[in-house]
Parts: structure tokens; C-alpha cells; sequence
């Protein structure tokens, strides 16, 4: 069964390997995919929406995310299955919320922080190791989700909030959510929110940042505009996102996730 | 079947992790070897150097390159097989240009811009996600390539070109075609080319870059010089590099590709 | 079977996805996992440590390492058997000898510089390539150990040794051997280590580095003291490690591994 992985752990140590390495002890046959251990140290609400994206690209399977920064104090340590048969496997923190909720809600959970499964002795903080990696891999390997911790009401788990859009003075004041390695902003902004605000795709968007002002233009990609040009485009989520062609719009803007954007018709 | 992946996304983000999960999504039992996603971003000629370099170490199989300045333009998306029997799919740019010029070249090729294997909608960036991955995990899973797409005349395809060396007052001219991560610079120079230059293993070489010169010993290894040296080498590749010992001979003579670099027995 | 992988190669360039490709390439069925490839570059003794530390946690199987400076000299290549039924294959420079020694000890060793599974002709300086994988890869297909290389008596192998703590003036003496990339540097040093100290867990330790003076809770996880507090802590591999809740321990602290620690009760 395919076992997939989201972290906070970067490629450079050893976390990631480790927890590989316990997956196929447990389940020899386990299929791995790592969709990023990428995510900025502890920004669980970042891994929230990352997980929440990419979900539906994952084939059905157990999907263990940690972005953990109570690891090793009383926060619950979750496993559960949501309407649509994915198993998520996590800290109780909210990260695995929006994945949970694009999937039609969790069915039932357990609290697996002293599941039968994990590694003993675990260790105080490196939950991924000693709880998470062995007690997903029972799961691929077939282990009951009800055995697998003790039973938890489902509208217990923590989630986590989203900024909504909002218009103000002819502006949509939208907010950063995520910020990719080529300085791309996803924005909190669908392409249906724009209806009666003026702008238009291949339109002018004025961008209010920080009290600074940038012209953009709403393209469809990145080649519609000059190297350097910025632009206002419907990312690979569907969500809007500001971006330069060839170059870094998070550092020119000085857009970091949870920074307002407001878009205004030009 | 083995899938490759060789693009310029980077690890940081989910984009490679994206991809995997919708090969497997297709082909369940699909083997995939990621080359490298640390292709200097956009660099297409460098990411089909580099193709070229590492396909022979590859199982024949379906092997993906995604390196896509124009993505989301008119630019073709195309799947090919080579005489060797191997099946390349990337955007249509000169990025798989030389890898099936070294493998006997094109015996079929089509264009997948419309495939009935990419994944609706097609986003306007992520073409690695709705195009090749899936156009890919199609052929890896048993898929025609004829059916992959509409037919394509293989001298259509776009191909790249590399500076040739020349003599000139008793120096080879070469230039810098790719630096790994340790500042080891690959020229586009072979062993043989070297025939008559006076230029002999074990001796020294002065290099000439951006108006300075400098001196090198023509070593067989690293560990030939003391730590801090400059080193001209033939590398794992076949081909002359320049290093420094336990150093970055990239940054410290500002060898970037397509630098010129004039080699001089001295 | 499985082959685990741990290196200094970094993922930036292609070195990692050629081993791969090579060892596919041998066996198809081969299961990779890649421990690390983020030893920091030519770190002999880190590699041999997180060698030790990781491999309980992967499935009993071949396990190939390469750090590697001598590469292309005299330097021994090797592959051996421990007593618990591992199999190593790497460069005979000690990186490893910490691994070796925790699974029992050698059985049996053999010199595979020249061994008829190695990859022809042999580059002198990508022995991962054209050596290691290919002769764990053809281990991990059936092959018999003693038919991989030259026998080699085990106590001519190179082995790396550790300093020890030790007790002065009230304090213990320890180092610093690895750093991850978060900051977290891990001490030669056990909580046993600390019997008799008059260190104990919740209390206030000193800490000395390069002459400056810190004060650091020894607490079990990050989230016991505040952001931005040090604290020090057993990690996951049980041994004493020095952190700062949310920040970086070891460029705050200038802790390089070696660098001298003294800790004292406060």
C-alpha cells in the first residue's frame, strides 16, 4: 500500500531516511512518497494547506504528515480515516485538518500516542520515528485503524483557520498563505472571487504590499510576461498567485506567508 | 517498468512529490529513479547535458525531463522513442536533444500537447503534473506511444547546440558546460582533444578565465594535489573538469557555464 | 532486498540518481532507501556516526556508504558481513567501522577495488558509481560475499575513533559530534554519563564553549523551555544534545563538531 510523507524535516539529516528505514522493517512492500519534507520548520498551518493540495494527487493510501512543534509534550498524537478511505497519520495539532475536510470528514479516529504500534522507547522528539512511521505502516500493512490507539471523537481533533478574503475600498484585501522555493506567493484568492472586482485576465492588478505599491499583470503563466515582470496568475491549485517571471516576487515584495496583499483593478 | 525524473523543481517544494504520486496513481508497480531536480532553474541546456551524461546508467525504461521556460506557451509538449528502445517525454525545447542523439536517435516521436493521458484541466505551469507524469506512467503501464498523442516528424524536434573547443596561439578554448554543487566545473573537452596540445597527465596546465591566469596540475583524482590546489581532471563523465581539492574552483575562478576557459601547457 | 544509501553527495546534483540507476540497473527489484546524502563533505568520523545511529532502524540488508576524500588513491575499497547479518560496502577509511562495531562485529571482509563486478572502465573519482553500487546491488541480488572481491583479514580494516568524556574540575568535559541542520548538536556524552554530576533533568546546567559561559535547562523536549531558550536534552539516539527551542544552538554557540562542551551544575 502506498504510504506517503509530509515534513518539516529538510533532506539534509537523516530524519527522513530513519523513517523510511522503519516503514519497510514493518511493511517490506510499503510504496513511499515523499511530497515534501520541505515545509518551514514548524509552520504547521503551511503543511496544513500543502497536504490539503496535493492529497488528491496522492493514490488512496496512509498519508503521514509532522510538523510538530509540541512534539514530546501532552499533544495528541492522531490517526484516522476520513469519508474518501485515506488514512492520516499525525501530530493533533491542525495540520492534517484541511486535508481531512477536502475529504469528506474523518470517519472515525484514534489517539495513537501509545499505540501498540510505536517504537519503545520513544524518544521525546522524534515522534516520526517512534510513533507515526511505525503505526502508518501497520495500517499499509493492514492493522486495524481501530486497534491502532484508543478511540477519539472526531470533532475533538484541532484544526486549523484559514484568513478569508475580504473587499474593502475597491480592493480585495487577500492574504499570502504559502510561499514557494522560486518566491511564487499563493494567495487566499480563487479566480471566481475576482467576479465584479475589474480585474480581468491580461488586465493591469495594482498590488499594495507593506504600503508599497507594484504593477502586475493577470497572465495565464509565467512566459506572458518579460524577465522581470511581475504577474498575477491561476496557479496549479487554482488559487491566485503572484510571481516575476525569472525572478523572486516573495523577496522583491517582501511577501511572507500571513502578509496582506490588496488587488486592485488598473 | 522504470520512470526517471530529471527537472529543475528543486526538493524544497511538493512538486517532485506531486509527480510521484501521479505516476503511482497510474502505475501502481512503477519503479522511479529521480536523476536530479537541482537543474539550475531554466537552464535547458545544462539539463540536457546532464540527461545525456546519466541516461546510459539508467534501466531502459520512460524517462521524464522537465526543465520548461516557455510552459503554458505554444511550445510543444512531446514523448519519443529512441533507437535504443528508450522513451523520452518532456517539453519539446532541445532538453532531450542530445540524450537521443546518444542513444541512436529518434525512431518515433508525437506530440502529447493533447494527449488523452494528461490530467483536465491542464494547468497553465504545472505541465511535470497534468502532462508528463501522466503521459509517462501511461507508456510505463503498457500504453502505444503512437496513441500518447498526434504524429510529429522527428526532424521537427528542437535541438540545442554546444560550443565546440578550438586551437588558437597554442591554446585550446574551451568553455565550462555545467558545476556540480562542489564547484567542480566540466568543460567541453575530451582526453583526446588534448592530442598534440602539449598538455600531459601529471603535468601543469595554466588556465586562463575572465583575464586572469592560473596554474593547475593535470591529475587523475582530487587527492593527487595538496588541499587548495587547482586540479584539472577527466571526470566521471569523460570529460576534462576543473576542481580544487577540498575547495570551489567554480566560485574562486567564477566558472559559470559557458565561461571561457584557455588551457596552455606551461 | 534492501540497499540503503548514505553519503556526502548532497541531492543537487545527479551522483545519488546515477547510484540508483546502477543499481536497478543490476536488480530491478531492489528496495532503496536513502538514509542521508547531507554528511557534511569529506566528514569521514559524522558519516561513521549517523552510520551507527541509523542502521537498527533499517531493514537487515545491504547498506552502502561513501565519504570519501582519498577516492582514486590506494585507498581500500570494501564490503563485509557483521555478526547480526548486515552487509557494508563503502571506502576503507573507518567510515564503517562505528556501524561494523555495533552489529557484532566482522565476519568476514573482502577487497572489492578490483572485484569483477565493479563497473568498466573505473572513474577515479565517482567510485559510488562505478564500484559501491554495483557491488552492493549485486549482493543484493544473490551473490556470494567471499566471490565480490579479495579476501582481507578484518583487523587490517580502518577504523575511526571517538574522544571520550572525562571529568575535571567539577565539570564534564564532552564534544560536539554532529550538528543537524536545525542547530541541534549532539555530545559525546550519555545521561548515564551525567551519574554523580549533580546535572539532573529539570535542572540548570552551564555550559562552556570557546571560553564564553551559557546557561541551559536540561529538560526532555524543545517545547519545555521558551523559544529562543537553550536547553539541553537526551535526543533520539540517547545521547546528550545541546538546542534552542526554535533557534540555532550551534551557530549561537559557535559549536562545530569537535568543538570541546563543559557542562556544570548550576
Amino acid at each position: 500500500m502506498i504510504v506517503t510523507l509530509l515534513t518539516d524535516y529538510g533532506r539534509e539529516d537523516d530524519f527522513v531516511g530513519v523513517c523510511h528505514g522503519v516503514i519497510r522493517s514493518i511493511d517490506a512492500d510499503a510504496q513511499i512518497v515523499d511530497i515534501t519534507h520541505g515545509i518551514p520548520r514548524y509552520a504547521v498551518r503551511q503543511g496544513a494547506i500543502v497536504l490539503r493540495n496535493t492529497l488528491p494527487y496522492m493514490p488512496v493510501g496512509v498519508h503521514i504528515a509532522v510538523v510538530d512543534p509540541q512534539v514530546g509534550t501532552e499533544r495528541r498524537a492522531v490517526a484516522l480515516r476520513t469519508a474518501d478511505g485515506r488514512m492520516l497519520v499525525g501530530p493533533d495539532n491542525g495540520l492534517l485538518s484541511l486535508a481531512w475536510q477536502r475529504c469528506g470528514g474523518v470517519e472515525i479516529a484514534v489517539d495513537v500516542t501509545r499505540s501498540q504500534h510505536r517504537l519503545e522507547p520513544v524518544s521525546a522528539t522524534f515522534h516520526g520515528r517512534d510513533i507515526f512511521a511505525p503505526v502508518a505502516a501497520h495500517l499499509a500493512a493492514g492493522a486495524e485503524l481501530a486497534d491502532a490507539g484508543d478511540p477519539l471523537e472526531p470533532d475533538k481533533l484541532v484544526t486549523v483557520d484559514l484568513p478569508e478574503p475580504r473587499r474593502r475600498d475597491g480592493a480585495i484585501v487577500a492574504h499570502a498563505l504559502v510561499v514557494d522555493r522560486f518566491g511564487n506567493a499563493g494567495l487566499n484568492v480563487h479566480h471566481d472571487d475576482l467576479a465584479g472586482s475589474g480585474i480581468t485576465l491580461g488586465g493591469t492588478v495594482e498590488l499594495e504590499v507593506g504600503g508599497e505599491r507594484y504593477l502586475a499583470t493577470y497572465a495565464q503563466t509565467f512566459a506572458d510576461v518579460r524577465p522581470g515582470e511581475l504577474l498575477v496568475y491561476e496557479d496549479a491549485y487554482r488559487t491566485l498567485a503572484v510571481a516575476i517571471n525569472r525572478g523572486d516576487a516573495a523577496s522583491t515584495l517582501g511577501l511572507r506567508p500571513d502578509a496582506e496583499v490588496r488587488l486592485r483593478p488598473q
